[in-house]
């Protein structure tokens, strides 16, 4: 009897996990660590909004482009299958980007108008509020993970310059030269630019290439991040929108994920990230509304350009950009990829 | 009958001048500028939130600052009534406070752990949401005279350490040595700091004594600025909420001007200042309300402390802080002046 009694007990617990959709992964069944967790998972990345024409895109810069979106996008999404943080996945989709010499982050920055590499990162976690962020370093070779640093092991947000880089070394973080930056692509673009600077004043300055990352974890958290060289041929010392948080990202479970690409400046006056954040809570628009109306209105009325990429809690997507592409990507909770890179895609 | 007819007429107009409330000040007559706008002018200023007790201050600190701040708030309105802008307004009342002693901005900036001053500070106009900001700046006298010129003479917003510094020589700005920022009050806290360092590990780095000021001018435009020496003994490359547009500063006509004092760290992670702009704009809140919500709930529950000034395009001030004290003042439309400095006042 006590037998009988004993399985029947077995199959009623099974059923009410079944009904509650618990699900023990064999990973974390192998880890000894269960997840309480049954959110969605998702992550949506970019590798930056501007001038992305399909006329002027050779076929094999095209299929390199979306296979390191893929396999960034694959890096983020395998740490939130195996119900790793959103952090974590942010920092793994961005590494991937930073270490490819086809953006403008990390391996590939642009030039500065005197000829450095100057980089600029953020990261933060939508549970918390908790944030980092890295300004004007020049020997870090993946700043997305510094910035990731000073939010856990100092009591700040922002650090730049040399007191970053002397924070990271403290860190036991290698320092990389300035050669390790060097792409001759993004050279020709300064030398372009400086012949340009010298014949007119030039108007605009080109940006593209940043990168960013927002992720949904299997616990309901939102993470956002972003890592860039800047604007080719701007000041030494500039600091664009990427490592300002409520300009270039945000993020906030109660609402949604964000990091932006383009004219940083704009992206700065405007709040961008906070202001599609603060639309959702204040009026209720969804993602894709908030985001929209920030983009295409606030930024274009403003005469700036650029894009987002935005994440809800449901895993919903948003990618708004006023310019002609935006390299960008995202695996939503069906676990299906979706790789874009031209507006009319 | 001529005669009659003209003084008839001559009565009629200076009454219906009178009833518009049009008024011809000695100065804007002497200028030849008549203004055309007819908005009410006010400003606002703080000198720093924080540890404030009535029996920790001697009577000649008390009458030291209050002296200072109707200084800084006589400068700022000087420029108003004369029909100036409400950024020289908000520039002139700022660097009287930076060439004070008695606030962190500035001469009197407080040492980072290092032993060095590094200075952040930023200005944003409300007509045209430009912004101007430098962070960790060493050597300039009156950062919020550089963010200016960061505003108006470059495509940037934010400029940051040495390359601040030689966009400053280039505008012709000579360079202070560090001695010039030295006061052996901030010396004392420094050495302070670094012994309850020792001692055990400090929980919380104290700030306190950044300044900042929102005015409005004729035209119905708003300016605010901020200018701090940051966190005492802050890891060296630090920037906190002070150069942040969004964070520290905020302004737009169409809502209001903030400038914001505290826990940089965590102004920065609720985007303060845009957040009080953003509610008034979504949520119909005047100034007051959007103001305490802002600091009194949002960044009391995340565990913040600080204060924040802020000024609606109709002139009237909010000042909430939840620390015990804060240094400030404002010349409202009626050309009252208030100043206080406890919390019980």
């Amino acid at each position: 009897m006590a037998s009988r009694k004993f399985w029947h007990d077995l199959l009623f617990i099974g059923l009410i996990l079944l009904v509650l959709g618990w699900e023990v992964s064999p990973l974390q069944a192998q880890s000894g660590k269960a997840s309480s967790g049954d959110s969605p998972i998702a992550i949506v990345i970019h590798g930056g909004a501007g001038t992305i024409r399909r006329e002027s895109m050779t076929a094999a810069m095209d299929s390199a482009y979306r296979a390191k979106l893929a396999e960034a996008l694959q890096a983020g999404y395998a740490v939130l299958k195996k119900g790793g943080s959103s952090l974590d996945a942010v920092e793994a989709a961005i590494m991937v980007m930073e270490d490819s010499p086809l953006f403008n982050a990390g391996k590939g920055a642009v030039f500065t108008r005197a000829g450095t590499n100057e980089m600029d990162a953020s990261i933060m976690d939508g549970k918390t509020l908790n944030a980092g962020a890295v300004g004007g370093v020049m020997h870090i070779k993946n700043p997305i993970h510094l910035a990731r640093l000073v939010m856990e092991k100092t009591p700040h947000v922002l650090l730049v310059g040399e007191g970053a880089e002397r924070f990271a070394l403290a860190q036991g973080i290698a320092l990389v030269p300035q050669a390790y930056f060097y792409t001759k692509r993004r050279w020709q673009s300064h030398l372009r630019g400086l012949e340009r600077e010298r014949a007119r004043r030039q108007k605009q300055q080109k940006g593209g290439g940043t990168v960013g990352a927002v992720a949904l974890d299997r616990q309901g958290n939102l993470a956002a991040g972003t890592s860039t060289g800047g604007l080719t041929n701007k000041m030494s010392g500039r600091i664009g929108d990427s490592p300002i948080i409520g300009a270039g990202t945000y993020a906030n479970n109660r609402t949604c994920g964000v990091s932006g690409t383009g004219q940083g400046e704009y992206f700065i006056r405007l709040a961008i990230a906070h202001s599609i954040s603060e639309l959702m809570e204040c009026q209720g628009l969804s993602v894709k509304e908030a985001a929209e109306l920030v983009i295409m209105k606030k930024l274009t009325e403003l005469g700036g350009s650029g894009g987002v990429i935005a994440l809800d809690a449901h895993g919903r997507v948003a990618w708004p950009f006023n310019t002609e592409g935006m390299y960008r990507g995202y695996i939503g909770p069906d676990g299906k990829m979706v790789i874009k890179i031209y507006k009319d895609e």
